[in-house]
């Protein structure tokens, strides 16, 4: 199953990192834009300069950090040749045995959402030829829409043994605005107000909703196809989630650039330091902003310093 | 202003359509498809099938219809060649006059939200030079993340005088399991329950966010920058929704192939017949298939007869 794999990966490096592939322009090295600028400042020019500059990454980073996660948002912004370059980092990635997760954080119902998952985890038929368009490993949803919304994802993930992660806590400083927000149940009403009773915040209810509509897709290790987004800048919500979603698989935003620490993420492990993926994007890929030394060496260095720090708190 | 614009190509039309463009292969006519597979069973042979598709639809529908929607998913499902499909639709209804919202439903934040609303709604900087990636007048958004992951676009949308959508109340049967689901206020507890008292459900938190969030960017017609997304098929909803949006223009989907009726849309004007435009995707672009007739003509008498039904219903 999808998440076994990941799990088997993060266990065999003993490391649960997920490296972010976060592509600003401002991140890339002026030399590697340089030379592809030199024929012209384009999308083409800029979608192949982030490719080399992914492709640096992933072979200073495949044998140590099981998997990476690129940001479709920064690939799209170079329009659809960004998009092209998108295609070939997952592919590269999957060819150096990293498992990959599209951030893309898709969403719709049907029809729509069914297009959605096989373009990042399916098939697409086009006459009597099926053709996989991205092949992810697994992808970003938002749950917004209700179970319509991601019921469509998981059969695709069932049929080509693929996972999704849907945003559960974000690790915002808004997230709580409507994440946190206590949902209830009517109990009565008076000329002004209605009355309810309440256990759960919003992000609880959805948690609980992602678990219950993907409770027959459990692997061996646990977890079901549907992880959840958890961010570490809220300790205590993680804590909470982990405790609550003993099925979940947890994709963990918010280390180091936004704030969160390894003591932070490691509420997200369970007691055996299984079921959660820790994201770090600037931390890595920008790294050679603040050293002297090649992105790429930069780029390990940190991966292994963040390795390190994951160990001494995950694996106890 | 950007709904300025929209609403003023609906008055001049007396139309408040817009036209769902949402090619999943099976609405391609056969005739199409075949010509493009001559050369092979390949995403870059179905994107140009449908790009001859949409342009088809678009020179028919120009002239009567002021916008048209292209759903992201289905040139995603077409790898990076329908993506090119995508940005070339969007560049060519732009020719023609019509007002294009590339219904994607993005949602992230920070720097990530700001790279989605510079490929749909700006520009990015590639050396020294701006490039507009896809020049959308509007993108369709997520706001389970709350204000961080909106504000971001709404700058955007300021400087390149665009606009979004966010989701408020979807149209899909599993919309209410979240987005009805009552928020509150903590009033106190004993020992297993909390007790809240609460007026709103969730979709009204989330728009009323959004005008909140908006309320520096209204235009001439007095709609923000922000509008919402509101099914038709929820027509209490949407009756209850533009009583308390003034300032909020709609976009909704749900009439037609999912049971939406001309009356159920009518809620979501005001009382000047303003401030909504209705969507249907099936309806037009697939009307082919259940008469005798070309399709370009075909989604043509659809849109006639849709228009006449929506003017009995708005313009009273």
């Amino acid at each position: 199953m999808s998440f076994d794999r990941l799990q088997q990966k993060i266990d065999a490096m003993q490391n649960p990192t997920v490296v972010g592939l976060d592509p600003a322009l401002e991140h890339v090295p002026p030399r590697i834009l340089d030379r592809h600028f030199e024929k012209g400042e384009t999308l083409e020019a800029a979608a192949e300069a982030i490719l080399e500059f992914n492709a640096g990454l992933i072979d200073a980073l495949c044998d140590i950090v099981p998997a990476v996660k690129p940001q479709s948002a920064y690939y799209e912004a170079l329009g659809p040749a960004g998009v092209r370059a998108l295609w070939r980092t997952c592919d590269y990635a999957k060819s150096k045995g990293m498992y990959v997760i599209c951030d893309g954080k898709r969403n719709d119902i049907g029809s729509t959402a069914a297009a959605y998952s096989a373009a990042y985890l399916g098939t697409v038929k086009v006459g009597n030829t099926e053709i996989e368009p991205f092949g992810c490993d697994a992808l970003t949803v938002n749950a917004y829409l209700g179970s319509d919304g991601i019921v469509p994802f998981i059969e695709t993930a069932k049929k080509f043994d693929r996972a999704v992660f849907a945003l559960v806590r974000t690790s915002n400083p808004s997230a709580g605005e409507l994440q946190d927000r206590f949902v209830g149940h009517e109990m009565g009403c008076d000329d002004n107000h209605k009355y309810f009773v309440a256990h759960d915040r919003l992000y609880t209810v959805v948690g609980d909703l992602m678990e219950e509509i993907s409770r027959d897709t459990v692997g061996k290790y646990g977890f079901t196809r549907v992880g959840a987004v958890v961010g570490a800048t809220y300790p205590e919500e993680a804590a909470f989630l982990r405790a609550r979603l003993k099925n979940t698989f947890f994709l963990v935003p918010g280390y180091g650039a936004q704030g969160g620490s390894a003591v932070d993420v490691a509420h997200s492990f369970d007691e055996n330091g299984r079921g959660a993926v820790v994201n770090s994007s600037r931390g890595v890929i920008a790294a050679w902003k603040k050293t002297g030394v090649d992105y790429a060496t930069a780029a390990r260095n940190e991966a292994i310093r963040m390795r390190d720090e994951l160990r001494q708190v995950v694996y106890r």
